[in-house]
């Protein structure tokens, strides 16, 4: 029976067929992202048709950009707000009547999909970070997935480190991802540009400061770029800063960190790992947990989303 | 068979024997606090036989305040620095051969107290936080105490919440438990006081505003002073800051508030409650945690150690 899985993400859906090892299946699909309940149905439905060549697959699974309750509904969802409310679980049972469906938060799912065929596969408690525009992620505790009481676990980026930092669009201040996601690089940057001390990023942006943005830190970084290596280095404090506080509450033996920064590199791993052992409670007397890079790349939500499906009930 | 549970703190060390359904039987038994290794072996194998009238019980189980790993080592204790590396189990083993031994954590100890026997019992998924000199945690999920890969899950008092914030004895800046403790409300009640803001917390602390300390706010807010409830809804603020972290990364059902604090009644838990809400991610579309206070006291960890020896192995 094929397994397919779907991550659907602010820009765009991304679609892949598992075989019986879990293992990506051919070429992933790509569509434009949804915006609505009905047109996330329609897309996730047609492309599991496609993938497992015109029929009904045996699974369905599907990672989405917000907070999915018990009940299978989207009940908060900033980035795909036009299906918020939607009951998707029960859209896709009627759709696809023989296919078991499995849909959860976007990150969650990419954690389900390193632990089982990534980074974590050998790791029985780990948690998986994404940063990306903002930050998600997942729990995976004794070999099991947490998904919390109302399948709401695992929002890290909502960590509020600083009462005072700036306005998150969740309503609060100084969430973590305001610092430590790749908005949370475009700001530290762009202080550093505007001030005039980052001619070389100014020159990537166009020759406005104002322009700059995360990715051309990371690019400046790699090719050597003075400040953006400073730039790095005080982002990776940051990253290095929440995942010591995941490290000091779930006591996980590993920490995945994944989402689009990841394809930095070492020019982003060096800097958290640097700042991350004196970060963790008694990190001196103590072993602290192992923080990897994600190995499945922009595939983990859907190749996650497919294996949950795969062994979801019904 | 008798079980026994102890919980060593920083100024006693507090000894129950457990019923058959893991109700205190008698008498706590109380002693100095062990400043030692070979003291706390002492103390807690003569409490056990006191109280398993002169044999040895079926089962001791001992809460700590520090970290103890594996191996039921005491790998890191700031308030018990004096058997810091020590290997408590081993230790206890030899003392009473014929008994059941679980050392562990003594905040994870009355989470399971409270899971098992008090606020919890109705829950499958809860945390518990002690607010006391500092913050302690535990953590029950799909009705598993999660021990976390090396056994120390639930260090909540550590969490950055501030980075500007005062230095911790950790040697990090603005750990929730400088905030969130008593230790974080008697430094939020001395400003007022030494500012003038605070005549009857001064009266209290026999008039000079340095020696205000976090018990005379409590007091003065239970008898009406305005200064001091007024002290009580921004340290509530702080408090529910840490809670809804919490709540963002694990989802549980319920979360329990214990530890000397919790004694202020509603006076502590009405602020926490009021400001919890809202510092959720989605807290207005989404079902939020219950706070709820603990309900077996200063007996918790001690309940909570003797329980988890009961169905340990060996």
């Amino acid at each position: 029976m094929t397994a397919v899985g779907v991550d659907i993400g602010g820009t765009k859906l991304m679609a892949v067929r598992l075989g019986p090892g879990g293992e990506v299946d051919g070429d992933s699909l790509y569509m434009a992202a949804p915006r609505t309940a009905e047109e996330l149905v329609t897309a996730v439905l047609g492309s599991a048709q496609r993938l497992s060549g015109g029929g009904e697959p045996g699974s369905i699974g599907v990672g989405v950009p917000g907070l999915v309750d018990r009940t299978d509904t989207l009940v908060f969802a900033p980035n795909l707000s036009g299906a918020a409310g939607a009951r998707i679980g029960s859209a896709l049972r009627v759709g696809a009547p023989g296919s078991r469906i499995w849909v959860g938060n976007d990150a969650t799912a990419a954690c389900w999909g390193e632990f089982r065929t990534g980074a974590g596969r050998h790791a029985s408690d780990m948690l998986m970070v994404t940063l990306g525009t903002g930050i998600g992620g997942g729990v995976v505790l004794e070999g099991r997935l947490i998904e919390g009481a109302h399948r709401f676990a695992g929002e890290f980026g909502h960590m509020v480190v600083d009462p005072n930092g700036p306005l998150c669009p969740c309503g609060k201040r100084g969430c973590w991802e305001r610092f430590a996601s790749g908005a949370g690089l475009g700001v530290l940057a762009r202080e550093l540009a505007v001030a005039g001390g980052a001619p070389g990023l100014t020159e990537r942006a166009g020759g406005d400061p104002e322009h700059v943005k995360g990715e051309h830190v990371t690019a400046a970084a790699a090719a050597g770029d003075v400040a953006a290596l400073e730039i790095m280095q005080k982002f990776g404090w940051w990253v290095a800063l929440g995942l010591a506080n995941l490290a000091n509450l779930f006591d996980p033996a590993m920490i995945v960190v994944g989402g689009g920064l990841v394809g930095a590199g070492e020019v982003l791993m060096g800097p958290v790992r640097d700042a991350f052992g004196d970060l963790v409670e008694a990190g001196g007397v103590r072993p602290v947990p192992e923080v990897v890079a994600a190995i499945l790349g922009p595939q983990a939500g859907a190749v996650g989303a497919g294996l949950m499906a795969a062994n979801a009930r019904g």
